[in-house]
């Protein structure tokens, strides 16, 4: 199969971040991509039986799981970020997906996973740092917003500056971008 | 918008290998997005109206055109291969959604498209190519194995062997793996 474990950088928290009590911070491995699939309709308050697994395919949890973040306590899962840094875009890192399991959630985790991958994406030589969200996830894009993101759009979508059709018909999408590291000189 | 045109390198087809009269090849860039999830419905035989969009988001043109190429010929998209290399396993390059234009297959395209992608990730150091695809895609199937690919699997789906819930729920996959480049000492 295609899920050797291949060694992967530890991880180091922003300085001045911490984890909430009992929590670890680990890379995800091919094997963790059923429960974090599984655990999607609840924490997004989605009907049980949603199935979003196109969205998040195992490839990112075989190939991008070096840039990647998964929080567990004595509950379980109780957070991810999946993202990489960009191929083709040498100065560009993404964020694809992040999610907060409901019970932690307004304690800054969400905060303290984007700023390790910021940091991490800065380490790189990585400048920006992109993502992108419905335009009906207002908690999203509030967030985003929160974390010195910028979204741009050409037309509004549900009250909301988006993308027309952005990842196919009637696929609008809110884009954000942020730039990361020492301002460009 | 994430849509910067980064400096993509050139392509050079393997020894040996040539297009088709009047086909060029390029690589994609993020606004090639919208003709591809075009025409997948067509060069599958999908129901006109069937949307994979998520298999194959724009992402992919933004971040790993760079490993990507796309056949244009006086009719337009001819045929197009999405791959990347491995982040997380530098030793493994992935070839994530082929297509071939209905009327310019049983011509070789398919194979001069993969030999390019192996002929590249071996100059960057890659030594396996990994792909997926459905038990019930059996022309899929055939063109891997006629490619040097190896199936892997758990269990017999639709009298193949696959891997049971690989992408989730119900969403079984063969495995595909090749070795690429000079034999391991």
């Amino acid at each position: 199969m295609t899920d050797d474990a291949p060694t992967l950088p530890p991880i180091r928290l922003p300085e001045g971040r911490a984890l909430p009590a009992g929590m670890t911070l680990r890379r995800p491995d091919a094997e963790d991509h059923a429960s974090v699939v599984a655990v999607i309709p609840e924490w997004w308050g989605l009907p049980a039986g949603t199935r979003l697994t196109a969205l998040l395919p195992r490839l990112f949890f075989q190939h991008f799981s070096d840039r990647s973040f998964l929080a567990e306590d004595a509950s379980g899962l109780a957070a991810f970020l999946i993202g990489f840094h960009s191929s083709a875009q040498p100065e560009v890192a993404y964020i694809h997906f992040v999610g907060v399991r409901p019970d932690v959630r307004e304690a800054g985790l969400a905060r303290t996973l984007y700023e390790a991958f910021f940091a991490e994406a800065v380490a790189a030589g990585r400048r920006r740092v992109d993502a992108i969200t419905g335009p009906s996830n207002r908690r999203s894009q509030s967030f985003h917003r929160s974390m010195g993101f910028e979204a741009t759009g050409t037309a509004e979508v549900d009250g909301v500056l988006a993308w027309l059709d952005y990842d196919g018909p009637d696929e609008h999408r809110v884009a954000f971008t942020r730039r990361i590291g020492p301002p460009t000189p």
